[in-house]
């Protein structure tokens, strides 16, 4: 299979599409982002990365941060963590409180903003909200083997000044008792974690645990146990997408996640593992050529966790 | 790997919990079945069917036929029936009708209670009720090489009768223009539906066709397209046990759809079907023993479409 | 004060927007009516009545008939009719099932349809369906001195035929074990109830006992205690036009209930009752002509249950 | 009428069972008053006070204070302050955010909290937070003619400490654009105004206004307008107990609002304004013997405004 065929191809196929959709606009940093961004990044068991376009820019995680705050979280806590988050998609859209009212305070999964505030709470743990930032951008650094990956302060500041919605979220939990450190303390590590800089091949390597079983076939780092990464998948395909993760399980069929940023990653187990950017997003908050880049890459590959016949590499 | 080992050494690990977990007890001829029942059979690409305990013995399928409704609507009426159903997680029990309220009569998936009522209204079609349930269980008959599959008449009678929640969901789907056909014939072929009775190995066999890309390795018969059967996957995994798909994907990693009769149909995509049977169930309506069973059965096996070393066949 | 002189003001004051609004177009019997059609009549403690308009022409009362349903089913029920139906504002649409789910069938309030179903189950009793609406009818006759009050037998059929969302509601509470009779017997009074004709003349009239403790002051015919009248009237403010009743209750400042055939019952509790019809409804469901014509008569009179000046007669 | 042998038969009545409902514990200053405190008054139109038990003792008004803000934001702002908040009941407990959540985050009524706190916002305008705060306690002390009404810095300092939930829907506000002022300030103003401290006769005599139509009839002093009077007593019947308005408005029958802090304030249209206190609380928040105690009142003295044959002094 030429993997760079593919994502060439699928590059070509879309180019000229590039710029539909919406980008987010709810801050300056998001709002300023060229629209017709658009890369392509494979990362394979070898350490191969196939790219195409704008895949070594980097542009603002926002939610994809959501898996890497998870794995370890879950490092950090072990099952403990799933009395402080469910695992069950949410069937609403990403900001919701609905639910979080009728349960008491306990978010329905940990990629919902109320279950990646409560999953940033337990991943900060006893230590100071820094040190947990720095924690987490040097494992980024390790899996990635490139010390570039960084925050954007002009975004995290911007996502501080604009988040009553997070902020009401993280109060309302609080009023729970569902946190253990201050709200603002927790916020400022989820804003900063929101506002990591990343490229598509930076993506896609620092992710290659998740295919593997938890542990990186490159570098031999392991992120999480074999059993935890293979759940971060099941909640990824369940819940990934918020209130449109059945579309995309339905057109894609392997785990992603989604940012506001237009990225998305995309997990495909015993594989590779897959990072799109292009900022224009659709209705449900996930990057619309994006979406359809993963699709048609699925086609050609036939990469999908629910085929009968795909073999494994 | 000893498949028959695997499912006997299920059996007798669990042997001493038959009769946990709760029985559906809301009409006779389900409350009157053995609670210690246990059985498993898996089936794979070659015809072999491995089966431990009460495998041969027939119970109600229950919402386990939702998976035969959905592949014969969608041959039937193709991808129009999206238009008709959602393919999102719910969030919410099976019978709940919030959802339907706030978005305008169109249930959220096949899987739950107004999602299928739907469906079964789609595979009903413009043939009378009683044609579309000899077509049902004619492509049983066929899929399982089996005649002996049959309707269970007093359990679609009780069920008839004891089904005002269904009923409710029927009416309120029906007061937004959501059904082609009348109330009352819809739920005359979705209640014999649910009282179809077979044994795990007459499901696991019948369902072949889910693990193969949408045609029965032994049979050769083609159920439905390769792309519609990974997507019945997809929506199985994401929304087989209701407001528990996602505790289920996690723990056992592979599709599934409960039925509250106590069976369980799971599928491994390349590899095999299963089907299992306990009546007692667990406080989301899935059999507990039977869910245990797969969990078990999946970590003896190695099955998960989140592994990154797993090898099909 | 002139009671005539305001009743005739009011109506010439209006007249030139009589057809403003949307009558109800949801049965043909209702579609059909004459849009421009504007009644009111005020009856008084000495049986005067004075009206305007199209104040002797019969229109279906529809939900007005929940007042009377609610005093008779308190007649035979007695408190523990509120074991069945709760007395809260709903604060949702007339016909919303999502509190019902909450609650586990109760209704919030009886003049929720789903509340006035129960209400009517209550009525019925051990008595069959024919026989309550016999009685309903003949108290009818007998509080307003007129037998030409009736039922637009049409108007019921029409009902029932397009009830998918009453018949929702029903099925749905007697999944909860809420109702005692089978549900198409509940629904069948029901439907007929609502297809009751009165004039306002024959409304006013017959509903004297609310504004006067529960006894008619003209023919000394006692509908319900002291206590119960007073409740009503209490429900009435609270709940009588869905969630529009703060609107109702800031702008004209005593008790009331719409129907959407575009009538409006209202009681001053001391002084009079008051009945408006014109078909045109605004967004709530409630007559807009109506609404405007008791605001006017409110600021004409003085009358307002919270005012601190208005004295009794 | 003898309203003073009224008053104190009241509260022998209940004497008894003083102590009974449970205190709010939330935070210390509620928790350590005394739970056996119960005191009466009725203040009516020519001055008179009549008072039993703990009347003169100071507590905690709470949610009491809405009313007072409610007056003093419609002085300001007049009706635009209803394109900030609405006017009808909720159907939810007091600190529900769902209907914020599915109405974009405006309020359904001033008195409850998220309603309350818009209301704050407003009545400060464009003053500074200490301004707004003086200016309340200023009119408070004319209206009761009492200089000694003053605010509990220590309950107001737990308030915010404690005000987790009031945070959280302040700034799920705020994420709508509902809010004027910064989230911080509308807070530091709103709970003070929850820490004010009267006693039973100072908050009788501050509310006359409401029974009279906008103004003092003892003092002469114009709080509103007599159309402003008569819907803040209308908004008080529906909503001024939260989802136990119903029972309220059935029970009582005239206008009432509760505080946790064990107060309640209610208004007789044209005979007087009554204040009780009992620190324990039923289910819905409202005090346990205050409420029984207006009960009592209202059967002792026949006020009702549904009642038929009530005079107004």
């Amino acid at each position: 299979m030429d993997l760079q065929q593919i994502v060439d191809d699928t590059w070509n196929a879309l180019a000229d599409e590039r710029g539909s959709g919406t980008p987010a606009g709810y801050i300056p940093a998001l709002a300023q982002v060229d629209p017709t961004k658009f890369g392509i990044a494979i990362a394979t068991r070898d350490g191969s990365v196939f790219c195409a376009g704008d895949a070594d820019e980097q542009f603002s995680i926002q939610s994809v941060s959501k898996v890497f705050a998870l794995a370890m979280a879950l490092d950090r806590e072990g099952a403990a963590l799933w009395e402080a988050v469910g695992r069950e998609p949410s069937g609403n859209p990403f900001n919701s409180i609905v639910q979080l009212e009728r349960e008491k305070g306990k978010p329905r999964n940990p990629f919902i903003n109320s279950g990646a505030i409560v999953t940033t709470d337990r991943f900060i743990g006893d230590r100071g909200p820094d040190e947990a930032v720095a924690d987490l951008l040097s494992r980024l650094h390790n899996m990635a083997r490139d010390t570039r990956i960084t925050i954007d302060e002009d975004v995290a500041r911007s996502e501080s000044e604009t988040g009553a919605r997070n902020r009401s979220l993280a109060y309302f939990m609080a009023d729970f008792g569902r946190l253990l450190n201050p709200v603002e303390d927790v916020l400022s590590v989820y804003f900063r974690q929101c506002g990591i800089a990343m490229s598509c091949r930076q993506l896609a390597e620092a992710s290659l645990f998740l295919a593997f079983d938890g542990t990186d076939p490159v570098t031999g780092l392991t992120m999480c146990s074999t059993e935890r990464a293979r759940r971060i998948n099941a909640l990824m395909l369940l819940c990934g997408h918020y209130d449109n993760s059945g579309e995309f399980a339905f057109d894609v069929g392997f785990p992603g996640k989604s940012g506001v940023g237009g990225g998305i990653l995309a997990s495909v187990p015993g594989r590779a593992t897959l990072a799109v950017w292009s900022p224009g997003l659709n209705r449900a908050g996930t990057s619309l050529l994006g979406a359809r880049a993963l699709a048609q890459i699925a086609d050609r590959t036939g990469w999908s966790v629910f085929s009968g016949t795909f073999e494994k590499s």
